[in-house]
């Protein structure tokens, strides 16, 4: 068996791994794109992309080649975790602690850089010495256990051995003869929720990137503020008067008041930017509770509910692509919020700050405030025409008939109506306003979700990052519905029993294919049971087929979640009423 | 009957009257309410808002007084017309001549003024000279029809005792007995669509709102820009090098092209009002047939379908308050929607018409191109890039086997995406920004619409404009669903009968308050006619309830449609499988 392993791992390194599947470790995959993302990063960042080479002039070429160059390099720390077996773990350790190792030395080696900052580079590097820190641990743990495992193995097989019939049996009756029924149970009283992979890759590389965003908007920005706070001397009245603003006639004054100004500014920027931060975390926390209510939505068949539109959920094209893309695709939608985000709030923060806050504080230059007071009768009128309507639309037109409304005293509802036109003119003139800072506001904060569309419910596939992520969604649904992973796992524990070894670690996909081949000298019962299997059979082979099945797809939610306990209900109500007529009866 | 009338038309003037009512004369109501519009955009834009007035200090008060004083100057225009008789029609031919004559005598007398643009006043008071002219030519056009009427009153009588008793009984049997055939073939074969009263008001208001704010825009801006043009001479060469530009080292030159330029901005700003002007009317039409078609939904009971939620159909406060300010806010929305475009597309335009166009012509300053034409390494890498992830989606990992599509080969399908992430990631910043820009055009384009919302489906009532719209419909479907509007009619027509006067003219809400009156000595037949009629009043007398009725509101839009079909077809596929099976025995 250890040479066996041994030979799988030589040759596996060379050939593709299942590496995304749902059946491989998390954590692996997840830290090597974020080893990816940091190094994408850096090439866009630095002007010496690539690690072997100084020429700045050609920097968009390198940024190509390291494009492709970073994938190729990290791939092995990826690939040596699929083998699941010793030699893919010590390889795996091997290569981490290179490079993990070649970057901390790196780091300690210079730790300051000319690039925008001097601790730019420093701190910039730290979600990927992190990730590299967490695959030198994992994979010397993945080794350790491997070999505890290959030391119980025996005891588990006998344990397998003993319950293996049973399991399968009750486990084939709850799926083939009580079919709707196990899909209810398994879908409403799940244990636990497990992300998909690709999602758990998408949210810490979104992560990552909303950290080097921030860390590119701080140290871009702020370093210059100070210093530029920190240079303003009496000079500075004189270039004020040139443009004719005279903040006050004392000099020390005049410097005290830029410097004064200036720090504003930077806490206005350094707020924003906390502020974009903060707002984005917490649209990837809705974005994966979101997420989690799609998939559960989609995995009963709720397609109408996630989609607003009847979809088929089977693999196509641009399904795929988009699929492939989602990831990057997360990543680059979070930088662009972030620093769309961080202008607007910053904007935002300015005007507060100089027309509102600043002022308020020094009782001086109140013009906002002077130019609202100015208007008060105006105001007024429109508050009291606000009000007005109210009132009368709660106390005078609606008549309330034994719990019917309806619409009373009418002609004085259009006079009303007549005389109120103009005076609502101006009020929708506020109303315009509003509806273009909510409108704008809610679509800048979500800018960096992908999962819901940022246009009008009958157009949102225009949005093309709403279109994407309802492509990926698709592809995930039908690749992973829980039955089927269920139902795969259990084909492959039984398999594995017959010939001898519990390969329970191997993915579904393996496990499916072992099916093929082993299974046609397996079914030999009555017709009934042969069918059952036929159908069994096809739903294994082609996963995408669970989703389009009649039943699946044509019981809504409500269906589904009250069907038993509706028909309890109605036959209780029933026994009720039976109840109650004979009562009656009775008492007559 | 004429000493009647004249008594009724005399107090009918001082007391409130249903001029907003379905049953009245609509091009009344809406020439009134563009009067109004008109006179308020006069009150805005002029330094003297009122005719009795020149105390240009006060304005804000003055406008603020002018905002009641003109709905009730122009009043007694509308209430005229609701009267329904020949006194009503004289009153308001005579009105109507003086408002227009006086109008009409002042445009002659001072046909420029220094207001913006010396014609200005002039065209701005087009609409309001339009609206006044189709009053004055109205109102006696509807006495005249009133003398008709009153002779062929007699002839009409008796053809209605004719086929009076004939047509209420089919109509009855038709409504009760067949309700839901009555209401399928009275929804689905409409010949034609009558719009609510306060509709068309609101269409012909934005109109008119549409007509000023481009006036406006053009006579602010324009013909400073010609006088810009114009006044160019050779200083501008210095005043130029001054800021340190030299367009040419000759004057004459320089002279050329800054009026070229000018000419250019001035061009840019003309064709961004008239595309600004086209868009706004074009979602006016298309705010026309989704209000058809909301309407046609709600009456059939597609409340989930117009509303993406279930709603209680019934009068409320905030929908009355809604209601009421609909129409102005129409307006203001239009105003401030064409605003806003205007600066957006004249903005896009600049910039296309300086950075491409001009560039393009002149084969110099061709600095876009140059940028991009230097990235040219990085946009082959994006293209060839989504070129090979689309072509390999499409032959390598997507299996079709028996019609069912599942994903193959999923070890390279992974590799790809691993490999891929980087170039992925530029990918959607590309991706983010196409996003933003045409999440940023819808939004400003529909900025006038009120019945769509900007926002994502799920947080629509956020939206205020569109909450507004919603609560609007609300009352307008409650208040005319044109089952009652007709059953009222019929009502109508039956009572005047035998009463032996045909008011056919009567509004319904008059109707129903006669029929209330006299219903109780008329219902005098067996016990399930009884309980026919019983729901019948309940329905005339709760209008709001026809919506909230249980077959009503259950019955989905298909089911509604295809009922019927439905079962012939499900008949015909019975027969033709009894008939197969009987071949088939036959055959045996």
């Amino acid at each position: 068996m250890k040479a066996g392993d041994r030979q799988r791992g030589l040759l596996g390194l060379l050939s593709p791994v299942n590496f995304l599947d749902h059946t491989q470790h998390k954590g692996l995959a997840v830290a090597v794109f974020g080893v990816l993302l940091c190094k994408l990063w850096g090439l866009i960042v630095s002007p010496n992309p690539l690690p072997f080479t100084t020429d700045t002039h050609n920097k968009q070429n390198w940024v190509i080649l390291g494009v492709f160059f970073y994938p190729a390099l990290y791939y092995p720390l990826l690939a040596c975790g699929t083998l699941h077996n010793k030699v893919g773990y010590v390889l795996g350790s091997l290569l981490s602690w290179t490079h993990f190792t070649v970057l901390v030395w790196q780091k300690i080696d210079c730790p300051r850089t000319t690039l925008i900052h001097k601790h730019f580079s420093l701190f910039s590097s730290l979600p990927q010495i992190v990730c590299l820190a967490f695959l030198s641990f994992q994979y010397p743990l993945l080794l350790f256990k491997g070999f505890k495992d290959t030391e119980q193995n025996k005891g588990s097989e006998v344990r397998f051995h003993h319950h293996g019939k049973k399991v399968k049996a009750s486990f084939i009756q709850l799926f083939v003869i009580s079919h709707q029924h196990c899909l209810t149970r398994f879908f409403f009283c799940p244990t636990a929720f497990c992300f998909p992979l690709k999602l758990a890759i998408s949210a810490v590389v979104s992560f990552i990137a909303l950290y080097q965003v921030g860390l590119l908007l701080i140290s871009a920005v702020v370093p210059h503020l100070q210093k530029a706070r920190l240079g303003v001397d009496e000079n500075i009245a004189n270039v004020l008067a040139g443009f004719k603003i005279t903040l006050s006639p004392d000099r020390h004054e005049v410097v005290k008041i830029v410097v004064y100004y200036i720090w504003c500014v930077e806490v206005c920027y350094i707020s924003a930017m906390v502020l974009s931060c903060l707002v984005n975390l917490l649209m990837l926390m809705r974005s994966m509770v979101l997420h989690r209510d799609n998939l559960k939505g989609l995995y009963r068949g709720d397609i109408y509910n996630v989609y607003n539109c009847q979809r088929n959920m089977r693999a196509s094209r641009p399904a795929l692509v988009c699929w492939m893309g989602y990831t990057g695709f997360t990543a680059a939608h979070i930088c662009i919020g972030m620093l769309v985000q961080t202008m607007v709030f910053f904007l935002c923060l300015l005007v507060g700050v100089f027309l509102i806050i600043i002022p308020i504080l020094y009782r001086q230059h109140l013009i906002l405030f002077q130019m609202l007071w100015s208007m008060w009768p105006f105001w007024l009128m429109i508050l009291l025409s606000v009000l007005l309507q109210h009132i009368v639309g709660r106390f005078c037109f609606v008549k309330k008939i034994a719990g019917t409304r309806d619409l009373d005293n009418r002609a004085n509802l259009f006079l009303l109506t007549y005389l109120m036109f103009p005076v609502n003119v101006l009020i929708g003139v506020l109303l315009g306003v509003w509806r273009m800072i909510i409108t704008a506001m809610f679509n800048i904060v979500h800018m960096g979700r992908m999962d819901i569309s940022l246009l009008n419910r009958n157009v949102e596939p225009l949005d093309p990052a709403y279109r994407c992520y309802a492509h990926y969604l698709k592809i995930e649904v039908s690749q992973s519905h829980p039955v089927m992973k269920a139902f795969c796992g259990m084909l492959l524990q039984s398999v594995g029993q017959e010939s001898g070894a519990v390969q329970r670690s191997r993915d579904a996909e393996e496990g499916i294919q072992l099916v093929q081949q082993e299974k046609k000298h397996k079914v030999s019962s009555a017709k009934r049971a042969r069918r059952h299997w036929q159908l069994l059979y096809t739903l294994v082979n082609n996963p995408s087929l669970v989703g389009t099945r009649k039943h699946f797809q044509r019981q809504t939610r409500e269906g589904f979640l009250n069907g038993s306990l509706h028909q309890r209900n109605q036959e209780a109500s029933k026994k009720a009423a039976a109840a109650k007529e004979a009562e009656v009866a009775a008492s007559k």
